[in-house]
């Protein structure tokens, strides 16, 4: 059976991939276009995103093997993305490796900030790592953000209560300038050492 | 160049990888025997378990891609592991891919326990995770685990004095038997049950 491969388009908002088994028919994708987000939802609904997608990056890699996803993938802005044929070339599948590699490593530092970090320094990554996806534009103003608080809680492992407070506090202190859905990042240099450091202990 | 695969050992304690960007000698391995630690060490010299690696699993993966590493791995007990070519053959590759596939999605586990779980319930999961290595042991009382509070507490993300409580607390309520460095896992349906809920709210 030849698994062609091929090119699909997603709208914001649509799931691409839901938790579970995946069949036999569940690919690996790559991402041509737009962002996608891998996030786990708990019985109440709150959503923790573990993995931001951009051009170029890969989710789905669990079909390979038949280990059951623990994520739904959403496009988050428009999104076109091919998939993987079973047999992929070897480049590709060093591609994939190193993908992997980076999302491990990343994985590995969220675990660190959870386990070290307080709120408001996580948030300061979190903020950081938004500006490099398509969510960030560069504004007259400077750079803007479009996120929402319950974005932001998914991003840093909370929830929107306790968001709203700490982008309260982030924006008294000049680090930014909160809007409806938007996110101004007046001071980068210091959001950039806000992220390095612990906060206070754990 | 060829780069020949070679079979080393290392004894408890030894330090295999430290943090940083990977030099052209080194390499990727793959435990044939034996328990290896990654873990990130904090300024203050606190301890956190960013994945186990048991025989059949790999680590040192960045080496392929010069990223940077962000841990040190440690033989926790006698080990002897081998390392891969550079061009390793595809089963190798595809062994690797789905290695890291599955410590991805254990990384994201731990993600939505730290966001998520009470420490007791974090615990709970770590406790039964560590029975599957061979620091377990089935003994006439039961499964014992060889394992200082230090350990425990880089395998939850936190400190001793917090995690002699917690082991307290268990203890108290019977899911386990605590000794000097051992703990004996009398209720292994609870701690499973435990490892499932989350305790209250985060």
């Amino acid at each position: 059976m030849i698994q062609a491969r091929e090119t699909v388009s997603f709208k914001p908002g649509e799931v691409i991939l839901y938790p579970g088994v995946p069949g036999p028919r569940d690919r690996v994708y790559r991402v041509l276009q737009g962002l996608v987000r891998l996030e786990a939802v708990d019985g109440e609904g709150n959503a923790l995103t573990l993995r931001l997608v951009r051009p170029g990056g890969y989710f789905g890699e669990e079909a390979l093997f038949g280990l059951e996803r623990g994520y739904f993938a959403e496009a988050v802005t428009e999104v076109v993305a091919e998939t993987l044929p079973k047999e992929a070339p070897p480049e590709e599948v060093k591609d994939l490796l190193c993908h992997l590699s980076q999302a491990l490593s990343n994985a590995y530092r969220r675990i660190e900030r959870l386990a070290t970090q307080r709120l408001k320094n996580r948030m300061a990554a979190a903020l950081l790592e938004l500006s490099e996806t398509p969510l960030a534009k560069e504004e007259e103003e400077g750079l803007v953000l479009r996120a929402t608080h319950d974005e932001l809680a998914a991003a840093v492992g909370s929830v929107r209560e306790t968001v709203t407070k700490v982008i309260g506090e982030l924006a008294r202190e000049g680090y930014i300038r909160s809007g409806y859905g938007k996110i101004l990042l007046k001071d980068i240099r210091g959001l950039e050492e806000l992220a390095r450091s612990r906060g206070d202990g754990r």
